[in-house]
């Protein structure tokens, strides 16, 4: 498989070497991806966490999305992954189907976006493949992490009684898409660039779901992709119980607090327009004096914004303890 | 990330409850993909060993292509990454972007060839994401197996001297596709048809790698995906040696011979045309014996095709001992 016929690109493998090989120096056993697997011994006492995640030019990043920060985010998103599950991650393999669109430009600023991030975490590349399509650009992550055995924080086991924590501030994601679409033209301009940074960049909770993970604080934990209250169903369905959310506890940043002064109709999309990569979790009562002094020793909030219930569902309430009622693949605000 | 307003596919969750989880039912570790990761812990003294293939519909398998053997050929041609490593097959994540034309029925289809070849190969899938796309079909797969710490066999370790030997028979796979696409009518039927299935179903040599392996027979191993030739110059160059091919010596199934016999110039095609997944090592002479034994056992046919020299490149021989030359992707036949 290659890429044949591109003339505005190099053949397979002088893409390779000039610029994928120099990408898993940090890998020994890829052999500098001279061979078409890589080796991989997990640590004694650890084991392998494992997740996936495609990438669509269109639908999850914009064609003219500068391609450094869709390589990292790209990289973000699977480490966020990893982050819930209080993972260390270990590197990652990458299989790209390049659309026509695609020139030596365009791979040079990709690789070296990975390049980036691949230093700030520690990750090396550790192996993949890269075809063409005559479609949009198709992106494709497996990222490795490694847990203690047996230890990997999960969404399957939430517990009543529980209470409910969010890192970091939600709804700056959704916000800073809407802010690059020209759709939020009230906001201040430091606010406005506060938000499509953190639309653009998410900051994958790695110290947090580690800490999580190493202090026994943590019941469930996931990230939140999706939206806080979708994924807050998917901890509910995954756990069989119920969550309720306060909605007026709900962590949001300086921008997200002036754009929603200035229309209290973007509550709903703040509430569940993902994008966030912060980590939702589970802990029992007796935590909270733990998971507050972490907070302080990362210096990354972390709120109380509900509570586990052995009922099933998720309920979001107002101010004045009145439902807000949900809709499939979102909700609704009355 | 899901498959958005597609009235023809139910949506994500009910996608993986109907068709994925099931597949994920051997990975105790993937919770029945209720979560976004996998845990998975290799055996005592053994390593990872991670190989990754994107595959685009229209380019690596047609649209009209049976689903179930689009799926079963997807998984088979990783396990045979994993075969030329001596590795044994763990599982498999996989990310698809759907094309517009997907429909349940492929979708049925595509998972029930998965189901099959999982069950043949006793490999689970571990987990993976699902999303849509405006353009062709692209699936990616990331594949594990396990192999004894410091055991895989690798492309880089040929020797000067050593004997050089291929499995199986070459050049079906492509006369294959040749078949499908009815350039090959002079063929009888049942000739036809055989190479319409190699090209489909190829045959990862698992048994052999791992016997290769375990026996400390080969020194050098990769499977044949690209072509006899053009593998061979992957293993010259990984290896910083050259290779040896005798043309005459390269088995051939009889209906590639028919087909040969039917139209000379086919032999640079059967040589380099690709798809054969067949394994090419290198093994030191004193080998040999061994060897012959092993073909015995797995009644597989393992041939001597050639030599490893101190010299770079390719060289492909005639019967009469005169070179057939190369060119770069290819060669011309004289």
């Amino acid at each position: 498989m290659g890429v044949e016929n591109r003339a505005r690109l190099p053949g397979e493998f002088e893409l390779i070497r000039k610029y994928f090989a120099p990408l898993a120096a940090g890998a020994p056993g890829s052999l500098a991806l001279e061979d078409d697997a890589c080796t991989y011994r997990p640590p004694d006492d650890t084991e392998l966490v494992l997740t996936a995640d495609a990438l669509i030019e269109g639908r999850h990043y914009l064609a003219d999305d500068p391609a450094d920060l869709v390589a990292r985010k790209m990289l973000r998103v699977n480490l966020s992954d990893l982050a819930a599950k209080g993972a260390k991650p270990v590197g990652y393999l990458m299989t790209m189907a390049l659309g026509p669109a695609i020139d030596e430009a365009w791979i040079a600023a990709f690789t070296s976006g990975l390049a980036h991030d691949q230093k700030e975490f520690d990750i090396p590349l550790m192996g993949g493949d890269t075809v063409a399509t005559p479609g949009p650009t198709s992106l494709s992550v497996t990222a490795l992490g490694v847990v203690p055995v047996g230890r990997a924080l999960r969404r399957t086991t939430a517990a009543p009684g529980d209470r409910l924590y969010v890192s970091g501030t939600i709804g700056d994601g959704v916000l800073g898409l809407r802010v690059l679409r020209r759709e939020l033209p009230g906001l201040t301009r430091s606010h406005a660039e506060a938000l499509a940074d953190r639309y653009h960049l998410p900051q994958p909770r790695l110290a947090l779901g580690r800490a999580l993970l190493d202090g026994n604080l943590a019941r469930a934990s996931m990230d939140v992709s999706d939206g806080l209250v979708g994924d807050a169903v998917h901890i509910a369905e995954a756990s069989r119980c119920g969550l309720v959310i306060h909605a007026d506890r709900v962590p949001l940043s300086a921008a997200a607090e002036q754009a929603l002064a200035d229309d209290l109709e973007l509550l709903p999309t703040i509430l569940s327009g993902g994008d966030d990569y912060e980590l939702l979790f589970t802990a029992p009562v007796e935590a909270a004096p733990k998971i507050a002094r972490l907070a302080a020793n990362l210096s990354l909030p972390i709120t109380e914004i509900g509570e586990v219930t052995n009922r099933t569902g998720v309920t979001v309430l107002d101010r004045d303890g009145v439902e807000i009622r949900m809709t499939q693949g979102g909700f609704q605000h009355f």
